[in-house]
């Protein structure tokens, strides 16, 4: 697409560290990294999030991002990493071209706060449960 | 895996709340939710980890995700989902059998706390580009 930066970062137009490339996807650093190594898994194909993206595609890019994950370890000591990918504004989205975050983490970093754990009921449940199958 | 509990939630031998059940995956209703809809896509096939996991899978279950995200939305008019699959304890990972969290976002919730950016500058950056993709 014309005007999203992430094509254009992806082809190769805008310059980018670049840390693996293949013809589907362009994996780069972050320039607002979480952690050292934080890194941003792109399609090269538009597609602004993964309802919209194909199985066959987002299967490669998961694989890319945990081989990613795997070489942030063995290149820094780190001992796991997050593979996270926000769909919507709300969800903290900011570029609408498809992206997948792999953040290396060390134990007891502290860099990424995750979500506090709610409650609900197994009445709530079931009605959650059936209201979600139904939108299906 | 006899011990795991997520082997036997995914293969029915543990009740849970199932938004959602193919061949390959179980997808059930979070415990502690983050937010009403907070929903687990399970593998039935034991994998610890992203890293371990065949692409086809992969992809398979972020469609799944992207799927239930979507119902979550349009069962309860949410805006967006954050996707987010941990891998090792330092990562937030509790249960050593693959999950990706799918949790369904409205704006400014403050479900999540995601991450603060950091800096870097060109030199790091040269060098983190180089050492990650010299242990790909």
């Amino acid at each position: 697409m014309k005007n999203c930066i992430f094509c254009r970062i992806a082809a190769g137009e805008i310059p980018s560290a670049t840390v693996y490339e293949d013809e589907k996807v362009r994996v780069i650093l972050d320039l607002g990294p979480a952690a050292r190594g934080h890194a941003l898994v792109l399609p090269k194909r538009h597609y602004k999030d993964a309802v919209t993206m194909p199985k066959t595609l987002l299967g490669h890019v998961m694989k890319i991002g945990a081989k990613i994950g795997a070489a942030q370890m063995k290149a820094f000591g780190y001992d796991g990493f997050n593979l996270i990918q926000n769909n919507g504004e709300a969800a903290g989205q900011s570029v609408f071209h498809f992206h997948l975050h792999v953040i290396p983490r060390k134990t007891g970093d502290g860099v990424l706060g995750l979500w506090q754990p709610g409650s609900t009921t197994p009445e709530e449940m079931q009605e959650t449960k059936e209201r979600i199958a139904a939108a299906l």
